[in-house]
Parts: C-alpha cells; structure tokens; sequence
C-alpha cells in the first residue's frame, strides 16, 4: 500500500561538513543543528526549503467517552470543530502567527456539521468509534478505508506543491485510545501510558487506567499487527493521521508531529514501516504522561516542551519557526571561510 | 539613575479570567498562558502590541582572555561583528526569519571596526577589559558610562515606538565574566557557576574555575554593590546590557533576555532594582553549566531549551515566534461564549 525508502544519507558527512564551517563553534547550535541536517536529507542538500507549511487537524469521537473519562462531553468535538472552521481556536491564531495553511477533517465526529467550509473536509468512517471496552472500536475494513483517506488528502496537499505537513487532532476521549495504543505497541507498564487527558483528577484517572486494562486484557490476543491494533483501540482521527504520515513519508516530504495522540499515530506508522521515522520530526512535548516514554521508545526528542496539553496541532505549529531558522542558518549562514573568520 | 516601577498587577485577575474564558481547558497552553499574561500586564490588558521587536547585540573583548580558557582567541570578536554587520552569522539568520530588526553596538572590543555602517554604534569603553584576576575589569566611571550608553541606545529604540528589545552579546572570553559574576551575586559555589563556555576541555576548565576563584579571593572585599560587582569583574557588553534592561523596564517595554551571559546582566539590574524583573522574558536555557541555577536564583524558567551555547542573541531571537503567538491567542482567540463551546 505504501513504498516508503529510509533516508539516503550518502550526503551525511558532506551536510555534517558544511553545518560545522558555519562561523560558530561546533555544536554550539544544538538541536538546530540535528534539525537542519535531518531537513537537509528530507529537501535537498543544496539548500533546504519549506514549501507551502500545511496543518491538517483530523477530528473525530471515541464510544470510549462515554465512560465520561474526559473532562468534556463529547459535543465538544463537534463544538470544537465548528470553532476551528469559524477562525476561534488555538490553533487558528498560531497558524496565523506561523504562517501554516489549516485544514480540518471530519474523520467520524458523532454529528456532521451541516454546511460546508473551504477549510473542512469530510472524510467519515463513523459517528464515533465503538466502546473499545465492549469490542473492537472499528472494523479492519474502517481501518483500510482511513488510512486511504487520511493518505489522500496529504497527497492532494503533496500535489499542491506543500513539502511540510502537521498532523493535528480533535477528539473528546482519544487521549484514552491513544494510551491504549501506547501500551499495545510499547509493552510498557500501563501507569506509564496513561494520563490525565486535559486535567481529570485521581478518581478519573484510576477509573481511566482500569477501563485501558480491561480492554488490554479483552482483547490480547487480536493486537498482533499494527492494523489490528488500530481497529481493536484506535480512533478515527489516529487511523487516518497514520494513513496522512506514511503518504508524507512516502513522498518524501516533512512530517511534524504534535504531541501524545499524533504520536501515538507515528507509533503505529512506524510498526507499519520503521522508515516513516526518517521524516518525522517530532515538535512538542506534552504535559501528558505518557508521551516521554513514547518520544524514548521511538529514540525521538522534541524541539518544544511548554507543558502543552492541548493537541489540536498546536506544538507543531509552534515548532513550526524552528524549521525556519535551521534552514536559513543551513541556507544562508557565512562559512568561516566566506566571512573570514578563524576557524574554532 | 533608573526609576522602575514593579507591575500593576490590579488587573491580574481580569487578565486570568480572559486566558481562563478562551476555548481550551484551563491551562492547557502551558507556558504560553503565563507568557501572556506578563506580556498583557506590560503592555495592554486589552490588547497585547508588540511593535518593531528590536535585537541589541553588544560586543566587546576580555582581558581574561589572554589566559586561552576559550575555544578561540579575542580577534574572533572583531571578526564576528564584521560577521554581524556584513549578514553572515546565526543571529542575522534568525532575525532574518523572526521579523528583528538588528543592531550591533562595539561596547569595546580591541579594534575598533574601520568602516561606518547603518547597524552598526560604536559605544566604546575601552579596548577590551583589564584582566580582572590582576586588577579590576573597568573603573567605576566606566560602569557609569557603561550603564548610561546601554540605556541610550535603547532609549533610541523605544523612542522610534519598539515595545520589545532583546539583548545579545559577542565577546571571547566573556563566560568567564559572566560565571565570575554569578559566584559573587548568587554565593553559589564557584564550580556551579564555571562551565564550558563554547566547548573547552577539562583542563582549560579546572583552570577557568581555579583563575575565578582567584579572582573572587583577590576582590572579595570590593564586590558589595552591583556597580562594584560590574568594576570588578564585569564586561563593557555585560554593563551596556545591564544599562538598557534598567531603561527597557523604566519604559514598561519588554526585556528578551538570551542566555547565560545576557543572565548575568540580568541578574545586576535585578540586584540594582529588583522590579526589572517584571519586564524580563527569559527566551532560552543555555547548555552552559551555570545557567540553570542562575535561572533558579531569579526563580525563572525559560521558554526554551535547544542546547544552544552560542549567544549572540539567538536564544532570544528564536524564542520571539512565541511571543507572537501568545499574543494571538490571548487577542484573537474566542471564549466559551462567543465560539459556543460548553465550558470545561
């Protein structure tokens, strides 16, 4: 379904070589430094460039909600969704500030929203999963249809001529498929994969760990695979996020992952294919406990750590800026040659 | 000299509930919401202006330097401010990126730059500092003048309608200074204070810290007050950044402060008039050894944390996106109310 090539990194030590003749001490730029070399081997060697930065914020609802685990109702997806189109959320001002084109997906919300909007595109696999506790939350065949979708809409953003894209989402409940999926994949301690969402206290949290470990233990023996997993605990808004990374990373492009949902999507997609993560750069860290041990699973480190826990793409929106200055210091920077400055 | 007034915090509360109103869960933008609720109080409850953001970077030479306790010799100074002014180094690229306009101030480095050129000021104090382990760095009249230049220039700027100044610096030599600076404010133990600058060995580390303390042992009567302090250790950058920080907050305008060197200028306005403090954005926390104690003493935390150890204003630089973005959000983001979202 998807032909996704590891990096050619045959350019590594030619990239490496014109990083250090910038007129500074080696290193002494940090991350930027691993950030420009690794959109060096994305874009183009010569001089990176950053076309067309795109956000595509997938929403959907969760049958896990129902279990009122969140601090929201799950009409707020829908609410939500009417605020991204409407110009209100986070999300609007920061792509405003950041310059990124947004773009919403209705991947399956209880209720479509009845009018149409140049910036939302339907792409329903549902109203809302099935209670991941009761049974799997879709079908395989949900799963095959979302990560089609998800990949087209990232291919018509690719065509477009964009080379960058931010996966974002909406979804009242999806922190709990998004730590079910964590523990699937990582075999880690289910305490480590699960958290307080958007601020539920100690009862909600205990409730929330109990219902994951339920569905864990009902469903062990069908999470073999990364589709299975997927179908068995996923939401419609991840299937369709993993569907949009690997059609990224196909076509060689930028991925910029946010925080603890959209990675637990770039888990998936890289059980799927190891390679998808050559192109993943992962922007924010969440205040949301589980994601650290999911950044140190995937050896991955984030450029932001504001304590955000908000998802909506926010974080990689924010990161958005870094991308910029790594490829102007990589593009534009004087050598120590060119500047005439003693080499250190 | 400076008269500094603490921020008016009666609306405070106003502020809070506005951050509190708009649609996400309380406190869900992390750092972004203290952000802008400092950058509300500074500079408008209604509405965050932040008008021509402006990169100060002053550069001057050591006399310490002539110990080689740096990666590289004094004349890099003098040729990284023909970097700054002819376009070429990081900081040119990140205000390239950012919207910053930039301007480079020769606070006394050993030779003058022999060309006019329109982002370039020459405030000289002198050609590089007294080694300050044999003698004091500067005179007390050189810190007066020092702190009288750095509030002009920012003066100038403020008076052109800038309501946010970041402060950068270029000087070999000038960790040295700044972690000599720290041990005498902060008390903390010297090899707290000590790093490695832009990448030394052990051994030129051991005799950095073992040249401070000397220094400190030598002078340890004459550090009582900021201004002796600034005499005594301190670099012409060091004082005409402490200077326009004390002008920046006497004109209730923003303080970008970059990393350990630009800390330790902080530190002496917040030891001379401790409200400055409320104007100060720390933007980075550098790599540098001693920066996060210094960012604890002044019970700050910085917005970013990239691993840079470069200086130049960069920290700063790539931290302003964020401000921008705070600003969005805090202005143009909708309330439960306006977006019809059932409040959380």
């Amino acid at each position: 379904m998807f032909s996704i090539h590891p990096l050619d990194r045959s350019q590594s030590s030619e990239i490496q070589q014109r990083i250090d003749n910038k007129t500074k001490p080696p290193g002494a730029l940090g991350q930027l430094e691993a950030l420009a070399h690794q959109l060096a081997l994305i874009t183009d060697t010569n001089r990176i460039e950053l076309r067309q930065p795109t956000m595509l914020v997938f929403a959907a609802d969760h049958g896990i909600a129902a279990e009122n685990i969140s601090i929201a109702p799950s009409s707020v997806t829908h609410q939500m969704v009417l605020n991204f189109v409407h110009g209100g959320a986070a999300i609007n001002c920061f792509c405003q500030t950041t310059g990124m084109q947004l773009n919403v997906i209705d991947a399956g919300i209880l209720e479509p929203i009845d009018f149409v909007s140049p910036i939302l595109k339907s792409q329903r696999l549902g109203a809302g999963t099935q209670h991941f506790v009761h049974s799997s939350a879709m079908t395989l065949q949900q799963v095959s249809q979302g990560l089609y979708w998800g990949a087209e809409i990232a291919r018509a953003h690719l065509a477009q001529g964009s080379n960058v894209i931010a996966l974002g989402e909406m979804g009242i409940g999806n922190t709990s498929s998004a730590s079910a999926i964590m523990a699937a994949v990582t075999q880690l301690p289910i305490e480590q994969c699960v958290g307080r969402g958007t601020g539920i206290d100690d009862d909600h949290l205990n409730k929330k760990i109990h219902l994951i470990e339920q569905a864990l233990e009902k469903h062990k023996h069908s999470l073999e695979t990364p589709e299975a997993i997927l179908s068995t605990l996923g939401g419609f808004e991840i299937v369709q996020m993993v569907g949009a990374m690997l059609a990224i990373a196909e076509a060689g492009a930028v991925i910029l992952v946010d925080g603890f949902i959209a990675t637990s999507a770039a888990l998936i997609a890289h059980k799927m294919f190891p390679a998808s993560k050559d192109y993943m750069i992962f922007c924010h860290q969440s205040n949301e406990a589980g994601h650290k041990s999911m950044l140190e699973y995937l050896q991955a480190s984030a450029l932001l750590n504001l304590n955000l826990r908000l998802g909506e793409g926010t974080g990689a929106s924010l990161a958005f800026p870094l991308l910029q200055a790594a490829a102007s210091f990589y593009n534009d920077m004087a050598s120590f040659e060119s500047a005439g400055v003693t080499k250190v």
